[in-house]
């Protein structure tokens, strides 16, 4: 627990997600598996305030996102979002969609990795989840599709037309914005949006044993490079560097640097404390 | 026609560039075929003027740029451009280089997806052109060639030096601006600098068919979702998730957004209206 | 010799690196075979004061990077500059992690293009190295590894959490700088990390010829070329046509645009004077 937690309260249990803890991992399952686990307002929200609980805590050093049954994430539910954001007045509107654009803030700014494991569909919401993590592990039966213009949205929801073109380059994100089709898994590794491509059925299996070996590494260390890669493509080359060099020396100051040092010197592997 | 038109005539003909319309769709295509539709100051300034008019007209939903021929364009003409710009002076050197650049700012800031249609030779300036496009739908005859430094000129012509290294990475747009080497079909398409690609000379014909499928599309949606795109490459994550909520919760009370629901749940197809 | 060339000495020899001249061609070999070619803080430092002191002489119109001996370059050596700046006070550090910055600062934004010539292990900072030249020439024994997590510490270093993401996309940029696994040569060039592939021991021959032809070309297109890509990662999309406009007046002024004029009209090669 980190000394600047305040008063507070630890939420539990979160009504719309299934949370899992084991091993300084934490395991978030979206499970309305019978609705392809499509997003609610209620889910939205908890993950939104699940993401600071655990970003305040300093307890978690890596975050799997599944998809319980057939697939991740269909997206926002069709009655409960969209039929329900039809009778929303202004203010309501600008909420949601504020709430669902934290979600993803929350993820690229939490001070741990996040790992999508995806499986089937990742589709509306579902795959912008999957595109805000720092991974995506994936089987081949992932399909993804940022079908926002196919409801007469725009394809830029929660930050998609900020992060695909960085992630895919701009003509295919154009692509899959503009044409809300889907991308199976072959295409979706070529370009870039897999991190990880498994066999069959073998995704959330994967995506543990990473998380675990990032749970495992030089936390602080790890955490400082996720906080420079999103800060950083928003800055210019000078400042990137100069707070990389200020990053750096920080680090090395810190007790995983000397113990990395000491380790090889001893031949033996480090005992890594994230500090 | 948009009530926000003015007294501003509408220029017919285009002398410079063959221009059509249907269905929403208006097909602009390079026609000096005997020169490989090299381009002159005539072509550039009517590329700049119908874009603009076109854009405050609102009847225009997809545009389609295409070449006659042998090839979609071989860019500036030796004669006409390289040998003209030696006589001008200072002043009117800016103004030629603004005008060039003001046709591309113009392909990436309408509001309506612009869709190159590439066979054979996209050189120089016509490879620009075609990389300011949404889209590139290219046969396999295709050749892009950003060849400024063979003619003694910077890469960086007409927003190439920004745009490339946002669509192919910085590593790949270094080496196409510096040499100026030939890339074809199939390094073109591995790169990410073609969208899709087609049967030999089925380039015209795809294009004007990914036009119709977007002109009878969500059109207001389609034209948020270009502008973030393009908009959200120039600011930070923060922005643009406040950018993509406001757009969205504006959308949101769209008469699309409602149709979209009505179709779903009478389990018909939706009719856009675009608004 | 610049004429904007005042009193500073022209240093020779570099006692932390072997630099030899050639047409034009500034060699650079990181020549410590018995280590790898680790980097020390006398090499670090000679990088830095070589490429200023080439940016002001303008005799050298393209550098090559190269390793000695079984690699590329191994990083930060263990003992010298791990080992090292453990005994470092705060001051220290930042200067240290300032200097190794400058040197990336130096290679983008020197006045002539920088290909790394890479076989071998391109390991921790000889990654970042190699990620900083405008060309990576790598033959099939190259292998990236940017292992920065891997020693503590974080992996946006000397600038890698800025370029990685900009010449592979986040995701991939993610996964290397989290992970600091190795990547072999095809895919480092799946994902657009190398520039040219060559045969087995043909990166110094490729690296060189490439050098060879930058050399004779234009010059002042070239290094505007490299200077355009480089600041208008960092501009929105109207300044940086505003800037090419700017540019390419001011080139076509030359007497290298006027040349290939007169050479293309006369059915000859251009002969180039950088000017």
């Amino acid at each position: 627990m980190s000394p600047f937690t305040g008063s507070a309260a630890r939420t539990s249990p979160w009504r719309h997600l299934d949370v899992t803890y084991a091993d300084g991992v934490a395991t978030v399952t979206l499970a309305r598996p019978e609705r392809l686990n499509a997003l609610t307002f209620g889910a939205y929200a908890d993950l939104r305030d699940l993401l600071a609980e655990l970003s305040r805590e300093r307890s978690v050093r890596a975050l799997v996102l599944a998809g319980r049954g057939r697939g991740f994430c269909s997206g926002g539910d069709v009655d409960e979002i969209i039929g329900a954001t039809l009778d929303l007045d202004t203010a309501q509107l600008l909420d949601f969609n504020r709430m669902t654009g934290q979600v993803v803030r929350a993820v690229r700014e939490c001070p741990f990795p996040v790992i999508a494991a995806v499986h089937g569909v990742a589709a509306g919401a579902g795959a912008v989840l999957a595109l805000a993590a720092d991974f995506r592990v994936a089987d081949p039966s992932a399909r993804f599709a940022f079908l926002f213009t196919r409801v007469g949205l725009s394809g830029g929801d929660m930050g998609a037309a900020y992060l695909l073109p960085r992630v895919v380059g701009l003509g295919h994100a154009t692509r899959l914005l503009m044409l809300g089709d889907q991308v199976r898994a072959p295409e979706a590794e070529r370009i870039g949006l897999i991190s990880e491509l498994t066999d069959e059925g073998g995704a959330d299996e994967a995506a543990a044993a990473l998380a675990r070996r990032l749970a495992q590494g030089p936390a602080l260390a790890l955490a400082q490079t996720k906080a420079l890669l999103t800060s950083e493509l928003d800055m210019p080359l000078s400042a990137a560097i100069e707070l990389d060099a200020a990053t750096q020396a920080l680090l090395m100051t810190g007790r995983d640097y000397a113990e990395f040092h000491a380790a090889f010197t001893e031949k033996r592997p480090p005992k890594w404390q994230g500090r």
